[in-house]
């Protein structure tokens, strides 16, 4: 479906040794940048170059409404969904701040809200709905295997739009009233885990609430047959259309070598179903934040991520891409901006 | 010394009411901001406003030499001191790429390098030795009791400089070889600490080199008595020139109503000085990253910090705040740029 290359088979293999060396003779004790330092060697290799940029950082928000939100899994109503995508083309939401303060592009995609939006004209909005929301999978498939490959290839279009317009780093959010539910459901069905293991309190429900989702996401994986299942079959089955979106959004953009900005709880759900997909996908992801979304931590730690930002956010909208994006840029101005030892006549221990 | 008011007792009581709606009623679920809400209401408070911003962001660093660097605490010689401060005059060092990316400015403070500058032209640069180098502090105090009051109206009169120039939020850095070992005896003496609790491996020393500088550590608390010592006599004792200026910096920019920012371990050694001088110092702290510095969670935790971010970073120069503070930008953007769930029609569950 996609070819992903291991980003070390582009390089010759002297240039891992040059880019280590040009990041160790930098005038600071070694390694003392940390996770800096791992983010501009990762960038560096991936782009192919000891001198690597960013070019038009774009966040792409897909949104889309979820079947299972009649099983009553969120504290807000679903027609939060379209009033939140409302909310970010006119500016309003969080993520529009934090892109506007670091320059990113934001593109808001419907991948399936339960609305008609046809009368929208607007720059930044991209139009291209599977369906009125997922199938509630309490009690049949979110998805069929067609609107599943159909929401993959439409990410991987819009991702290939971006890169033709110059982006080469790029993350990914999203909005879906009832989605927390639909990621632990994908999570807990690939990883082999517990409902409980996998849901948390989302925008913000009760005990009481993450007991019921957690049952929600038993009865659906035993179902559905999902433990036995390959992660296509789960994101059809418990998926929904804007996480199947970024599943194909993130594997175009590891294909064409771009540096994949993973977001929180959601996005990394994708994640996991793109890693599953093709077994060199995390080489290209850079997680950004650990989400307040209890298993999220978990999540991280079977996917072997450091993410960067640890500031108890729990919004989803890409919002941890955006505010940990100038982490990303400071990496690549110590390793191009920095003096050496030598070019400073600073004494290297 | 300074008098330093409760932030809270500078605002009508309606203010803080005020101020978490205006949080609380912003288009997202409560708290899902996390560490940039609390961010926000405490500029918001210090400010005494519902839409404060921040002018003029600085970052002031100061350098010294230590005597206690002839026990051979560092992995680095000495003249590193003066050959860094040079590379920060020059632009080549990490925290000039990162203030130069957010536009902060950077002023470069020699507050006792082992070296002459008076031949040193620069915009940037203070030129306010207070001596060359401390004294060693295994054998003697490091500093008199008139030089460690020197040093710390000298952080002061530096920092209402910056004031009246409109900043209004301000972070410290250090520059000086075998600084983490004043920094961890400082800690050791208040906090009641063994030395071993306190070391850490600095610019990058093996366990050998770790156990002789908590040997140093213990020894010269024993010396000079400064378990039973208050901070200031601790400070003169085992203190460095950096140190000192530093805790009249921050102690200075509170009594102003300036927020903070702490940096790594030797700028939290500084603020816990302080915070032993003034009980309402912390409350105009924002910590910036927790250090690579094995004690410094350790010190976080003392002084009850919720640092920004936790990169692996172990460089000092004020590195942290800089890389940091987009953060705090982006935390002030959602308090005042963010739609409400009433502007933008979104219901709020």
């Amino acid at each position: 479906m996609f070819e992903i290359n291991a980003p070390v088979s582009n390089v010759p293999n002297e240039f891992i040794t040059a880019l280590q060396q040009k990041i160790d003779l930098k005038t600071k004790p070694q390694g003392s940048l940390g996770l800096l330092e791992s983010v501009a060697f990762k960038t560096a290799l991936l782009q192919g170059t000891l001198s690597p940029v960013f070019t038009q950082p774009s966040i792409i928000i897909f949104a889309a409404d979820h079947g299972i939100a009649d099983e009553g899994v969120s504290l807000f109503p679903q027609v939060v969904t379209e009033q939140m995508v409302l909310n970010f083309l006119n500016g309003g939401a969080a993520i529009n701040c934090f892109s506007k303060q670091h320059d990113i592009n934001l593109k808001i995609v419907n991948a399936g809200v339960k609305a008609n939006f046809d009368d929208i004209k607007h720059p930044d909005f991209i139009n291209q709905p599977i369906a009125n929301g997922t199938q509630n999978f309490a009690k049949q498939a979110a998805m069929t295997a067609a609107q599943c490959t159909d929401a993959i290839n439409a990410g991987a279009n819009i991702v290939k739009q971006q890169y033709q317009a110059g982006c080469n780093v790029i993350g990914f959010g999203e909005m879906g009233i009832a989605n927390t539910t639909s990621a632990a459901a994908i999570m807990a069905a690939i990883l082999n885990l517990k409902g409980q293991q996998c849901a948390g309190k989302g925008t913000g429900i009760d005990e009481e609430g993450i007991s019921l989702k957690a049952a929600v996401i038993d009865a659906a994986i035993k179902q559905h047959q999902l433990y036995d299942a390959d992660a296509l079959t789960v994101l059809q089955k418990v998926g929904g259309f804007e996480i199947a979106m970024m599943v194909g959004a993130m594997l175009q953009a590891a294909e064409l070598s771009m540096l994949v900005l993973v977001d929180g709880f959601i996005a990394s759900s994708a994640a996991l179903v793109a890693s599953e997909i093709d077994d060199n996908f995390l080489h290209y992801t850079q997680f950004c934040h650990q989400s307040e979304e209890q298993a999220h931590q978990l999540l991280l730690n079977k996917m072997n991520a450091q993410p960067l930002l640890n500031l108890g956010l729990r919004l989803g909208e890409g919002s941890g891409v955006a505010v940990a994006y100038p982490l990303l840029v400071s990496s690549l101005a110590f390793l191009n901006e920095m003096a050496s030892f030598a070019s400073a006549g600073v004494s290297d221990s």
